[in-house]
């Protein structure tokens, strides 16, 4: 599929943030590739026997071997397919460590803050993650300056890592933003960081793979339902 | 400090699972390096302004410049310094990617339930930890026939990646174990990892760098009554 006799086959679903970084790098990349879209509540027996640590999507199978884990799936692409297309990680070390180090910020402060400020169990620790959201998007407009040097991308003139890790969750700050009336990458606290989430979604590798805002908010609502619900 | 010019600076702390793996990392590749010990309740200027976002240990400190977060650090060691001594992460793309999977499970997995285990507020909670720990290390189990293939270490028959990863947290294992009255890395259960365990600490590499065991078993007394006194 991805050219030179090489199959790939991305397990994922259609919302998740981690899949969507993936298929992002793929777009970049110029890779073709055969997309199964999971059924989570009932997962097929390709993800299980794919994943059977973790069982979770994304999970991309190349010539038959799976690799799991979205950071570690992109950083795969770029040392299997070194030719192919947009190179996500910069070629100098130190830069290359910056850049995992805000990867690594991201999902480790700023998914956890997210997820607090959208599913939490009370609307006491909804607030207290919304606080941590605002303060861990101000760090993250540091790095943002640190990585770009004044260029429009994480990755300087063009896409990389952390546009892809970042702009994995672009669907769903989006979609939360308007269930729950309030702006991440607002211009007035975050400029930089705002002026990014307009030029990443505009991008042709993004276009092709975002998904629908009012499905994502529908879906959205059904998640916070089906939180509530366990709540109680 | 490590040839050529280069200067290498590591801040940490001795006790740190963290500092241990960038210190058997830079034991194991022959660089040598200036070690600050930090206080953490008082951390220095140069502490906060190389790590101004999350303000922890290990941070080592290249010609200047600072790289942050242990994984970080280990592939910036093997990137920055390609011809020195071991290489961590093997050559080929799908085993890198295999071994940083295995990496991702320790940190996010195995360490969370040891923390509950060791630090957990109630008793319940620190069963529960060492139950999700049992699980995780048999996963881990895996992971090391996965990687090893039948020699003796993660990275085959040399110590790579996921060898220093895991092996930063030996003496913690150990020392807790004591403390706990419990045996983690147990032949009956998880015959590979406990002969790995075994074979690690005997390497120079890490008789090197190894904490004194009846310092570690007091400064985890010291943590553990400084969390029982949080509690009540």
């Amino acid at each position: 599929m991805a050219g030179g006799g090489d199959e790939l086959k991305l397990l994922g679903m259609w919302a998740s943030p981690y899949v969507l970084r993936v298929k992002f790098a793929l777009s970049l990349k110029g890779l073709s590739y055969e997309y199964v879209e999971e059924d989570l509540m009932n997962k097929s027996d390709l993800l299980l026997s794919s994943n059977p640590v973790n069982k979770k999507v994304p999970v991309l199978i190349h010539n038959g071997k799976p690799v799991c884990e979205s950071q570690v799936i992109l950083q795969y692409l770029d040392e299997a397919f070194p030719g192919a297309g947009a190179t996500l990680l910069p070629a100098d070390p130190h830069e290359r460590a910056v850049a995992r180090f805000w990867a690594a910020f991201n999902d480790d402060t700023l998914v956890e803050a997210s997820q607090a400020a959208s599913w939490g169990k009370t609307e006491e620790e909804r607030a207290e993650g919304e606080k941590k959201v605002v303060e861990a998007l101000e760090k993250m407009e540091v790095g943002l300056r640190e990585c770009s040097k004044g260029k429009p991308f994480f990755g300087g003139d063009t896409v990389g890592y952390l546009d892809v890790v970042l702009g994995g969750f672009l669907a769903w700050v989006r979609a939360t933003d308007v269930m729950r009336g309030v702006k991440r990458f607002d211009p007035a606290t975050t400029p930089l960081l705002a002026a990014w989430a307009e030029r990443f979604v505009e991008l042709d590798a993004a276009k092709a793979v975002m998904p629908d805002m009012d499905k994502m908010i529908e879906f959205g609502k059904v998640l916070q339902a089906r939180a509530a619900a366990a709540t109680n």
